[in-house]
């Protein structure tokens, strides 16, 4: 499965070969992506925003992208809405990890979706930077037939 | 100064090359930045929403980094929290288009910052695709000594 998001990213998001974008860890339930720091370096040296931001909003998009496949549903994912903090800056590789709340999140929206077509995950991305939170980021994505 | 901000982007920032992100106007008060649809487009050949949010972060960062360009003030800008949202697809080039409030909101942060050395801009970037607007972007920038 992380094979298929990794060629996934890079054949139908190319921007992300240029962030050299990774797929670490997948379970199920969470999705890790790493971007190295050098490509997507701003100028104080430390990660830059746009990239931050990217990693954290595929983290969401990827950890659905993987949920539906694996339940052959075919959707079209889009993000909807994001609020996004920047609490300290990141001196290394990015590290962006999305998480579902509950199996019963995804069970509620995947109901409503085969009835409706349409369901909203509201998810949460955090970036870590020396083990402490340097990024919050909440996105509101849309499941679509 | 527009070529002043391109070589910065370029230099500094490199994945705004990857992006092929070109600075088009700017009067002092707004500054429009534009990304082609081809190296920023997503899975559905529209404009990929990290690439939304790079063109419209770097629209409110230029135009603060012109402003005090333009008045001798060395600072760092930083963005801080951000709010956006996703209102329709965007099918060809990203432009986004940042705008101060009034000259009113420039001179009370800047004699915030020549007290305290940092101060905040509240400022908004729209994109907009075929004359709609596509994405509202709400940004809360630093800058500081």
């Amino acid at each position: 499965m992380i094979e298929l998001l990794q060629n996934t990213f890079y054949s139908d998001i190319p921007i992300t070969r240029a962030m050299n974008l990774q797929v670490l860890k997948y379970d199920g339930m969470s999705l890790t992506l790493r971007s190295p720091l050098v490509p997507n370096r701003n100028d104080k040296g430390t990660a830059f925003g746009g990239s931050l931001y990217s990693t954290a909003v595929l983290a969401g998009w990827g950890l659905l992208f993987l949920m539906t496949k694996e339940r052959h549903i075919q959707a079209d994912i889009m993000i909807h809405e994001s609020h996004t903090r920047f609490m300290r800056p990141v001196n290394g590789d990015i590290e962006a990890t999305c998480v579902f709340n509950s199996e019963e999140q995804i069970d509620r929206a995947l109901r409503l979706f085969s009835r409706k077509g349409l369901a909203r995950f509201h998810l949460n991305t955090t970036v870590t930077a020396d083990d402490n939170q340097a990024m919050l980021f909440e996105g509101s994505y849309a499941i679509a037939r």
